[in-house]
């Protein structure tokens, strides 16, 4: 009997976060006290609204497939959604819902790149970008800086590379930092003069402290918006997202969202469209958010870590260097003698990630303090 | 502006049984009465129990990721239900649950296959088998019958054209045929001898009239399983399944599955652990569809279609070359005349699927009554 050899292309590198989440989640199995702080789950439940709405759907009738694109209702709601926070007009036969963003990006990367060709991302920047379209043969460009990225990087990128696509974050996980409108518009435009196919991960709209970020579809009706009930909507393990694609693209991606995954999850869907409406307790969550991130940053900064912006999402993204230079057995040790759970900047930016590492603050604030504290004397030892 | 356009890999199949659904859901919304038989979706709800097991989960807490390969007792109780229901060992570290098969079928093919390798599959079978892979750059090389697979087929493929895989569905859809266990004993012989790698999708397990199946585990344990909660347990929507892979390819999956999925729907994995103790409404659902099915096989021979075995699964695969050569028209007149939507063969057989369609008979008793007595009508005009 042969053993099983797997396939070359499954040779992606890990999840980070992920790794650090089963092992945070073992040691609590043995009774351990950990404080979370690896993946980006808030800690608040799911809006009232949309529990709600669930359980009405729970009362024994079939809860079945969808339409491939998802509930018409939701594709109205999310193409309101457009209107309503953007005053951009989006049809819903543009709108597809997702299995959270991650079959969003399935589906735009196989909609989009044949295996061999070039994308640029944010570096850092969330692994799994790097990971699937490794997966799925495709090569992708480093942008790097903390700040964002820059329209002549894009252009100074494509001039030497050539680029076919470019996948921006914003507001960035692991930075949190947001984009001026200025470079948003100008990156779109580049990216529509020179052809270069432009996805804007918008997952982390909504979550930000200073100013509201923009949708690249104010900028150009040629981008494809990958977004997510995940993180604004509290939502995670729900598995629901959206694309937006341009006018014309939905059947290509109707075809693959056929095949490749039928339908997101009915009851999922059911709760995303009631979720529109929790606008008050999520903003409430939000506003924890906020005071979180006020306590993290004053915290860490006075510890010595130099920190990324920060504007949005809930995470902060801290330099170590002071500390150490390898973030993977940095955040280890965290974990076991000290009981928090964080991610090694290599996660998100395998070469300078050694001297980084990611904090969420998405969790509860009494954590927050108490992980402060707890830091403050592991760093003593 | 330069218009976007897509990746030479997205342009596979339309999944032509969803189409035709998003067509019935279109005219019903018009006032049509219409009878589906077009998707293989259970028209009984989900268990009492599995929603029992959500709307209690459903009280405020976060429902956030799971590990990427699932919750532990879900994969616990799936490893014992191998035990109980087939007397095979399988360690839980050997289960992954996936978002349904279709999020199965990705990380499976994904870890087994690089672009350019071979797989054999049934002919006729489950579209997206085909899609999937050529979305992936493998090629799919066609096992034909109506009776399913045999293993002198097997050796001739791979000794004409060199096999890196073989998947195969028993009880197959769209023809219900149940493999022998003597062929099934052969084929994962050939596969181990060979180093084909076999995937053995399960899905209908559950579904069977005559004999019970048995998991392609009782002889090969390289075999990778693919199953579900979609059909035996009624959660189609509920987006949930899993796989079983081989000792040691645990890992690969779970890096897979933390990029491209990061777990499957939370409140789903809770609601199919407690289906498994759904037993006793399960089986009433299933007594629903031997008689369904009786009732189809006599309709549908009186009428004069000649039938495959139908030993499983709720699918009538029938050949209509006495009224058509032309499924695709035919199965579009039944709908908008007759008010009955059912799947041209054309979906599961691109050559000659031209002359045969699929009827699903997971539908109410009354519905499949109809359902004959319109189809009569229609062909006697």
């Amino acid at each position: 009997m042969q053993c099983l050899t797997p396939a070359r292309r499954a040779a992606i590198a890990p999840f980070l976060a992920m790794d650090v989440m089963r092992e945070a989640l073992q040691l609590r199995a043995t009774g351990r006290d950990i404080i979370q702080m690896e993946v980006g789950a808030p800690s608040a439940g799911p809006p009232r609204l949309a529990r709600e709405a669930a359980i009405a759907a729970l009362d024994g009738r079939p809860i079945g497939y969808t339409d491939a694109l998802g509930l018409a209702s939701l594709r109205q709601r999310i193409a309101r959604h457009y209107r309503e926070s953007y005053g951009v007009d989006v049809e819903p036969e543009r709108v597809a819902v997702t299995t959270g963003s991650s079959g969003g990006f399935i589906m735009a990367f196989l909609a989009l790149f044949d295996a061999g060709a070039r994308v640029a991302i944010n570096c850092p920047s969330y692994p799994c970008y790097r990971n699937i379209l490794a997966a799925f043969g495709v090569e992708t460009v480093d942008l790097r800086g903390l700040a964002g990225v820059t329209p002549e990087a894009v252009a100074a990128a494509d001039d030497s590379q050539k680029l076919d696509g470019l996948l921006l974050m914003n507001p960035s996980n692991p930075t949190g930092a947001l984009q001026s409108d200025e470079s948003m518009r100008a990156i779109a435009d580049i990216c529509d003069k020179r052809g270069i196919k432009f996805i804007s991960d918008e997952i982390y709209h909504g979550l930000t402290y200073e100013r509201p970020a923009r949708t690249a579809l104010a900028w150009s009706q040629n981008a494809v918006i990958v977004n997510s009930f995940s993180k604004y909507y509290c939502m995670t393990g729900w598995r629901v997202g959206w694309l937006v694609v341009p006018p014309g693209f939905s059947r290509v991606i109707e075809r693959l969202q056929q095949s490749l995954a039928i339908s997101a999850p009915t009851l999922s869907q059911i709760a995303a469209e009631a979720a529109f409406d929790a606008t008050q307790d999520l903003e409430a969550v939000k506003a924890g958010y906020a005071k979180n991130r006020t306590i993290l940053l004053d915290a860490l900064d006075g510890m010595g870590f130099a920190l990324a912006p920060a504007d949005g999402a809930f995470y902060v993204y801290a330099d170590i260097s002071r500390f150490s230079d390898n973030s993977l057995s940095f955040c280890k040790d965290l974990l076991e003698r000290a009981g928090v759970a964080a991610t090694p900047g290599v996660d998100f930016d395998p070469t300078q990630g050694a001297r980084a590492m990611r904090f969420s603050y998405a969790g509860a604030q009494a954590d927050m303090i108490e992980a402060m504290r707890r830091l403050k004397a592991f760093l003593r030892r």
